[in-house]
């Protein structure tokens, strides 16, 4: 299939103040769309004006990575927030974030949920209309990133927003086609060769082989990588060459 | 003099969640340039949504009020942040703020520091170069507001952003034209009748009698009215009433 | 009933740097116990000295006020928290307020949840845990404030914690005897009169009257009263004067 | 001189949430005395009760290390904080790690200020009374960790707490006895072998080598070792190594 085509998405910028987490000039030698921390659960402003000049020099596509506000649980923690607070913080952040992208010579692409917040509009309808309403307020003609079959990605299509979908290549699949929940056996996959190979085939084929054994369909436009933990952009490197060698080719959504 | 024109401004939004500070509504019946509050020292995202809008309404013209990251002090601690982190916060500000003037139909039309950030760029001239590389990264061509002589209004009038000077119609002057500082005495003004007089004197003929009696310049395009304390408002309709009796037009500088 | 006794309990120090929430002098001329608010979701530390000082110089108990960290939502917004986080913010909180508390002449009395952290460990076992834990790590001897029949009281008994029961005099109870939430029909009682006689009631017969009209226990040792409402103070007065004249001692749990 | 006797310390628990800095684990291994982060600039309440735990498992003394409320800003940045905020704030923090320290068995044994507040109340009186007011509120026993001929440890002294002098093996020196500002030439020595030279030298003869080749007396009771950069614990270790070779007993202050 030589006309097979994939983003390549990763956070970025995840330190604040004096932390540090993620290796973003590796990371941005690597994707195509950078998903920048907005100050929520991560990111402070001289942070997110670097990594905006970094994306831009190297060609990367900037999301706005929109989060609970939560710096001391790092936006991984569910939170009942009413619809009005987070809509309205979810426009703030990608406003935040949009003088950078501009004040770099380009702008926001595409905004994708953070952490308990990504998890949570899968399912929650009133939190995944809020959040469309966050990006309608920003800007409504911004495409958004998240799983297939969310609530959120239905919302944000039924609003007229374009919506990106994305698979991971490091996480196991349920039959359905789901994500098997963080915690349970084999829910994460560790082995750098299967990851690869794992990504090739979304790539290629748009499909995944499930817990069970059997191929699904995962038809994503994007990959998830992470760039949080040791090996990550070595692993991320060893992805992109082998979808590149594999005919596929790695370039952001329009 | 008929064609005496004076803009009145005024904070506004200075609550956090659940506390509130500011009678918004009340102020944007009397003020034509609303400084609205951005996070960093007060102003939640919904709450700069809502003022956003009621200012739309009132035909009230908003401007970013860029402080200092620090809710506990309210903006009211001089803090002594490097320049590369001031003017990334104060471009954060000032985007975030963007959206919600975007979204309600208009435009953030002016930047103008809170508190102790103010005060320290009068003199400080690293933090108003910072302060001014802020304004530039969101808009280089975004007025500023702040005091006639200040080292902020300079720097900013040579990175060629438009300048507005303001005076405080309930504060002492130098004979200098300086203001005298908050603590000693006679600083600040509580008789109703002197400030709405002493604001009539500012707007007809640019000038206000001195703290040793002399008659000074003034030269301000804004009146800076307070809204935080009770009697405020009331005193905020005097001062405009007076105006509009006198003979100057009450309107928003260009 | 000569011999009924009964705690009246509200929210003090919950302001926050230059905001204001809670009145807090007029409050303590009221309650016997208070309930200090710790940071996390309002209170800073100088207001935690004062309010301990005038609640010494008051005779009332002091009691620590536990929240997420939550600063946005007022504490108001459920969280998942986990449970070892959690367990060490409760004691982080209850070991600031103590060093006032010592300072003014007495120790920290007791502990009580706020808000949605308050409704959570009516019902969630493994948060209910985590608060017990903070409880224990803090003080073992400590006692706790809350909701008869709460996963919460249960744990803490049988954690060996002293348990102090609730109840709401401005709030509508189910014939099973829980609250009727907020937002159903007839939840928040307001009507003063009904609120003191309700108070009375529950005090010196331990039953108050459900939603269906039955007589229901509510065996409690401590009555809530709110604060940052206006008319708040007047409605606290009334249902203690009426309390004192209706033979009911008005004295904090031992 | 064999009856020779220094106090190592370090800055320990200086993470927030998902963020590491320290190593904290390592870094118990050297030092005799953990000064541990107490939330304000760094320390979240989970990160306490562990650093807590294993200092007392490797027999190290617990200090709180209290800063200005700065997250953002590491605690790096001067703040104008008036007293009566500042005092309380320093007893906040001192009795939030108390907790942790009597959970795992000890006290917290002194209070050394962090980073832009430990600059200033080198000099600022007030600070410095505020932040000894703020211990003596905590306990009116406690130890402060300071730097010789420093306004904090006079007005500590003055107020009858027990001082503690500190000396940097890897700052500079003016022949006055001040250190050499960072950001001057050669303010910070990074040769190892340097750095164990003089921390020896300190530790037996209490005296340096000042920047113009004059030796100066010192007078540490303390040796202070940085943990935060790569290699800091190695050069740590071998600090140790060597003053124990030389005969200097390495023992926390009584």
């Amino acid at each position: 299939m030589s006309d097979a085509v994939i983003d390549l998405n990763a956070d970025l910028g995840e330190g604040f103040g004096r932390w540090r987490l993620t290796d973003d000039e590796e990371l941005l030698s690597v994707v195509t769309s950078a998903n920048v921390a907005c100050g929520f659960h991560a990111g402070d402003a001289a942070t997110m004006r670097r990594v905006c000049e970094q994306a831009v020099a190297r060609g990367v596509r900037i999301g706005a990575q929109v989060s609970y506000r939560d710096l001391a649980g790092f936006g991984r923690r569910s939170m009942d927030v009413p619809a009005d607070e987070l809509a309205a913080e979810v426009a703030y952040q990608t406003g935040a974030l949009e003088v950078f992208a501009r004040a770099a010579g380009t702008r926001v692409s595409y905004v994708k949920p953070h952490g308990a917040l990504y998890n949570r509009v899968v399912h929650d309808e009133d939190q995944a209309r809020a959040v469309v309403e966050g990006v309608l307020l920003a800007d409504h003609t911004l495409p958004v990133l998240g799983l297939p079959g969310s609530r959120f990605l239905e919302v944000a299509g039924k609003a007229g927003l374009p919506v990106v979908t994305e698979a991971f290549a490091d996480r196991a699949y349920t039959p359905q086609g789901t994500l098997v929940p963080r915690g349970s056996d084999g829910a994460v996959i560790t082995e750098a060769d299967a990851v690869v190979e794992r990504s090739v085939g979304m790539a290629r084929s748009g499909t995944v082989t499930a817990l069970d054994g059997r191929r699904i369909d995962v038809r994503a436009r994007s990959l998830c990588l992470h760039g949080d933990t040791p090996g990550a952009v070595a692993l991320a490197r060893q992805v992109r060459a082998r979808l590149e060698a594999s005919g596929v080719r790695v370039e952001a959504f329009a």
